[in-house]
């Protein structure tokens, strides 16, 4: 009998492309889904010369699978996974490998490693970031945890992520879920520049009246140059998407009411808990949220109408500093996420090696730009670099467009096109910049009514004052 | 024997206060504290006309109590509180009440109450707010909960409260542990309004080179006019407050590195998870936070250190702008607030009398302000207001200072003055009143890397397109 080299668990696009793109290095790879639909699927769009074998039998599945067996679940996170996980590892022997690569929560990783290894499995956490292409042509891959079962998987790794430089994309990103822990701090990134990229599109497009033809050229020109990025790259596609149901373009008729899966929330949510400042990523996740509220914003934008716009005097020098903005509040928002990575490793103890991190995210990821070269180069001169900002080389970029973040950011205030992202990430690079901040004056306050103490810029210790009042 | 009205377990600073301010309105009361200094302290305190008595024994306090017992906990949130309630219950009989009226996690109340429900007792999780001095003279209560329990300690809770108008400044917050709630997002207000105030004093200080004589007669103004508010008032006395330790001022000698107890965190990330957008309260955390990056900063600010400030040409009319800014970013920090509340009211079924929260804000409490008696109106003309920006007298005073505020944020973001606190108002009311965002375009780039789908602006339903790249 055939046994299959690997098997993956959960047959919908990211399963299936992942899984065609294993098979098209050369392993024969066995699939199990419940829907029938997605096993035919599976089959019918397998080419020539690949082995591929679809099936609903969990038991049939697991027979078929050599030894140790190397399981991928690509199922959605939360229960499916626990559920998948009852159902299989009574099928499983000693020493077989369990891989989820869907965006889990890295504390239900921790569980389910210390669950998996109780009865002699291995089990990891593995981030695949590129959407559907991605998986399907090479996508970057952030595997962490059990180093024994990562060095079995990892030359079929290398063969299917994206290469940049003839490397691939994919490394080990440190001990227990430190690959779940990655992937959620790039999907937080991904959100931040989103974020940012839909405030360019607004400056422009109610700021500067542009139509989607000049936004499209606009994106184009960023894209051929030092803004060339995955995202930047979409967005100048979609500019030029004609709409299937009628005349125009598509994303003019397109509800202005974002989803999202919650890696975004739980990157805030983790920054808050382990203490790491990142404003633009948390402003991207509330700016979601708002945008929902969509009856409430109709009902305010009537009360509230009577904002003007007044327009630039130089359009394309306008539009050269929402570039440059742009560029530098996605620059920023890197800096934010990666410092949480930097903070994440030491408390966690992952032992995350950033520089590897900023390395496989220069390819096949959603947030793969050149600006991760510069990165790459940082972290290389050094690797414990606690912020990118206080790398040389990129403080050079900062100080050649700070003047046009200022200047969009002002823009954008003065004429009431909510830019919270722009606003965020300046306001992070000023006070993060600034050696006295007046949260002297916030310790004040809460010594003088909660009596919390204070400390001194001139001695040790802890204070504590009886402030007076001055008029009562 | 003489059996106590009420008891005290706690007695810190806030426990102490509190049991006098319940003596003092002719209550018998008995306290409870493991730390002997505490009792002595308790002891020695107390005024003639009190009946206060103070025992380091469990049993002896309990059985000294009056039936059913109403007993009051004033320790740390988290593992003491559930400590106490494991030593006592034991000590307890059927109907008896406690009540926690410290900072408790209001999911931790939730679990109390069942718990101690279980054994036949009442569980109150109860807010508190107003520091020491509010603690002796008459603080602001949010008790929730058990209606029955509360109907008990009513009158006591009346007399004690703060008054505005002859009216107490405590009534009932919902059920469940909805006074817990309350008073988180107070707190969560608090920050925001810390933050606001801080960032006013940097733009006076740093922007306008005011000096602390002339900040004092600022917020001293401000707090005899529009602005008056609690926090304003603290703030004019800071100004004031001579070093004990050196010539000066004190506040120029503190350390700008700011503490936090974890209710603000609690609010962002209770908002994140219900889905209410509250950035300027976010923001208010995450400074906090990075703040503490103390090294980090004076390290990039020598890096960074080519800023120039152009200081306004018309200071009073800057001083004028920036109160303004301070009172419309107050007062949008107030609406993100309590939009938590309606929707948290919805979420958890604790149906939280807005008006009645309002109401009772407006004496004891850290955020009580004159404001508080513009958000009472509106809320008596409409108790059902999703969000105080949409009331008719709100966005009377919102126009008039709006300006201002765009004002006062383009300053900041010219002289990298960080002003996150400003700004995340500004856009959360730009975006708030913004019938059309931008995030059509998040939803185009979601559907096209993700396959993720989106909604159309003329047609019900979901969809999905096979979005083209131009170039490749």
């Amino acid at each position: 009998m055939e046994r299959y080299n690997y098997g993956m668990i959960g047959l919908g696009v990211m399963g299936r492309n992942l899984l065609y793109n294993i098979a098209d290095n050369g392993f024969s790879v066995a699939g199990f889904d419940l829907d029938e639909e997605k096993i035919k699927e599976l089959e019918s769009g397998a080419t020539s010369n690949m082995t591929v074998k679809g099936t609903g039998s969990l038991e049939e599945f697991v027979s078929q699978l050599e030894i140790p067996r190397k399981i991928i679940l690509m199922v959605p996170a939360g229960k499916p996974v626990d559920a998948v996980l009852d159902n299989i590892t009574p099928l499983l022997s000693k020493g077989d490998i369990v891989i989820d690569a869907g965006n889990s929560y890295f504390k239900d990783t921790d569980r389910r490693i210390a669950d998996l290894a109780s009865k002699n499995l291995h089990f990891m956490g593995m981030g695949v970031s590129g959407g559907e292409k991605g998986a399907r042509k090479g996508p970057s891959i952030m595997p962490g945890g059990d180093l024994e079962a990562f060095k079995l998987i990892k030359p079929m790794l290398e063969s299917i992520a994206a290469k940049v430089d003839n490397e691939a994309c994919t490394a080990y990103m440190g001990k227990d879920s430190a690959g779940n822990y990655v992937k959620m701090v790039h999907n937080g990134i991904e959100y931040a520049i989103m974020q940012l990229i839909s405030e360019a599109y607004d400056l422009l497009k109610r700021g500067a009246n542009l139509s989607n033809d000049q936004l499209y050229k606009v994106f184009k020109e960023w894209n051929d140059g030092e803004m060339n990025s995955f995202l930047i790259e979409i967005t100048r596609d979609i500019f030029q998407q004609k709409d299937p149901l009628k005349d125009g373009y598509l994303v003019d008729h397109i509800l202005d009411k974002a989803g999202a899966k919650g890696t975004g929330k739980w990157t805030s949510e983790q920054a808050m808990e382990i203490g790491v400042s990142i404003p633009t990523i948390d402003i991207a996740v509330t700016s979601r949220i708002l945008s929902a509220y969509k009856e409430e914003r109709v009902q305010a934008s009537q009360l509230y109408s009577e904002k003007e716009m007044i327009n630039p005097e130089n359009i394309d020098l306008f539009i050269k500093e929402v570039g440059d903005a742009l560029y530098l509040a996605t620059l920023i928002s890197y800096a934010q996420g990666l410092a949480l990575l930097v903070k994440a490793s030491e408390e966690y103890n992952f032992e995350i090696p950033v520089r590897d991190v900023v390395k496989i995210w220069r390819g096949g990821c959603i947030i793969r730009s050149v600006l991760l070269e510069k990165f790459y180069s940082a972290y290389t001169n050094n690797p414990n670099l606690p912020n990118i900002l206080l790398d040389k080389d990129i403080s050079i970029i900062v100080k050649e467009k700070i003047k046009s973040l200022r200047n969009v950011a002002g823009f954008a205030a003065s004429n009431g096109i909510s830019s919270l992202g722009i606003q965020t990430a300046l306001g992070y690079f000023d006070a993060y910049t600034t050696e006295s901040l007046p949260v002297n004056l916030i310790q004040a306050q809460r010594d003088y009514f909660g009596a919390h103490t204070y400390q001194r810029i001139d001695r040790e210790g802890v204070f504590h004052t009886s402030w007076q009042s001055v008029n009562n």
